[in-house]
């Protein structure tokens, strides 16, 4: 199986110039197949804020209504989409910057309204691999922004994480997949406000004995519980990390960031 | 040489949700290869507002600062674009929405700053032919909206009419191009408040003689200006009409709008 790489990059890397543009760079220098996946949480809040829009959040999910849809469908897949397939031509990287609905590349469902009304949250039902495949094929490099649709014409928010490894574990059919997320601390930390307490690997049984101890700030639970489930179907392997140390984690580094394995 | 129809949808016809949902249904129907192209200059403008960017437009062309280029991204290639996708998609229509920066389908150059500064505003440099019959070829019907890029990393606002008559004669090498602009109105009239006075056809001689007797009114001249340019390097016909007459603009009927012809 040839490998792939699935690298997913938070908003904070995306929101600030200097950092996106070397990790656009260093992410170009990867050879072989790849996939990048970005959010940009804190690029949509401030649109929001300027628009008077305001936002609300459950379990670090957005409540997305028809403004809020609007907003992310901008910033997504509009400002930060080509911003980033830009940057990735200008390296010569072939970039496509896709949602969900192009191509029909990741078709969701809208989340039922109880317990909570996310309003329109898409969770995904299927990947359409054959078609991401070809590109990968053809030497493109697939650009996913955190939008999807339902097949029906209504588009829908999906969280980028959930996305990433939607598309790794689809993909891990097809190919050897290593997935990666990419934020602004260097891993999984067991003191998130001290950034050399980094835990280099993390099992499945080590994973629920720290959950059991507390000992995995909330917002990374979500991040492990989907990396972990990445696993379980076939994903090779997960590597979270620093966007400015790229090329460490793609070579799976000593000290890169936290690997996650089986 | 096989029928391809680039059809460009101006921005009056997205922004009202049932003439959009009517035209997206229509133009799924047509069989064979077709590419879509649309503005939004409309619905920027209201964004625009919203933010309280002010906006200024020399010639009928939008002089495009930083901002403004951050507007018209979001609008044309996120929100408009993934709407237009979406609903192409639940008329089984596989779409995929484009920048020209996407696959590097359309490369521009900054326009000179001078006699008129227009900021981040792009003149096509080049239309990635291959690629583009490639995706035609599979069945998949690409959506552009009206952003390029100068293949250095930066997003350029290029006019849509434009976009679509530089994609016609780029293509009439591969195809047999009909290029139809649809609109809000019922074709090129002799008298702009009256609807009835419809030129059903006009050719080069007598868009010149039209032009020296003042009967084209100023909104129009470039939209002709760049057909007959168009019709000049190898595309086979310029169909100008409502976009509630689709059908009848392809199949070119009598009084379907206004046909240019050499």
């Amino acid at each position: 199986m040839e490998k792939l790489y699935i690298i997913k990059i938070g908003g904070n890397v995306i929101d600030t110039q200097p950092s996106l543009d070397t990790f656009i760079s260093d992410f170009s220098k990867i050879s072989g197949r790849k996939i990048l996946v970005h959010g940009g949480g804190k690029v949509a809040d401030e649109l929001a804020k300027r628009l008077g829009i305001s936002q609300e959040m459950v379990n670090g999910r957005r409540i997305t209504d028809e403004e809020t849809l609007k907003i992310v469908t901008m910033v997504y897949a509009g400002l930060l989409n080509k911003r980033i397939v830009a940057l990735l031509q200008s390296c010569d990287a072939n970039a496509v910057g896709l949602s969900g609905a192009d191509l029909n590349s990741i078709r969701a469902g809208k989340r039922a309204g109880t317990p909570v009304d996310y309003g329109f949250a898409g969770d995904i039902e299927e990947v359409n691999t054959g078609t991401i495949a070809a590109l990968i094929e053809s030497g493109i490099v697939p650009v996913f922004c955190s939008v999807t649709h339902d097949g029906k014409g209504q588009l829908l928010n999906t969280n980028a994480d959930t996305i990433a490894s939607a598309l790794a574990v689809a993909l891990s059919k097809t190919y050897e997949v290593q997935l990666n997320y990419c934020f602004e601390k260097n891993g999984v930390l067991k003191d998130v406000d001290e950034s050399n307490s980094l835990i280099t690997t993390i099992t499945q049984a080590g994973y629920k004995k720290l959950l059991s101890e507390g000992a995995i700030s909330k917002g990374m639970i979500p991040k492990l519980d989907n990396s972990f489930e990445a696993i379980n179907k076939g994903v090779k392997r997960v590597v979270i990390g620093h966007s400015g140390k790229l090329k460490e984690i793609i070579g799976s580094k000593k000290n890169c960031g936290t690997i996650l394995t089986p």
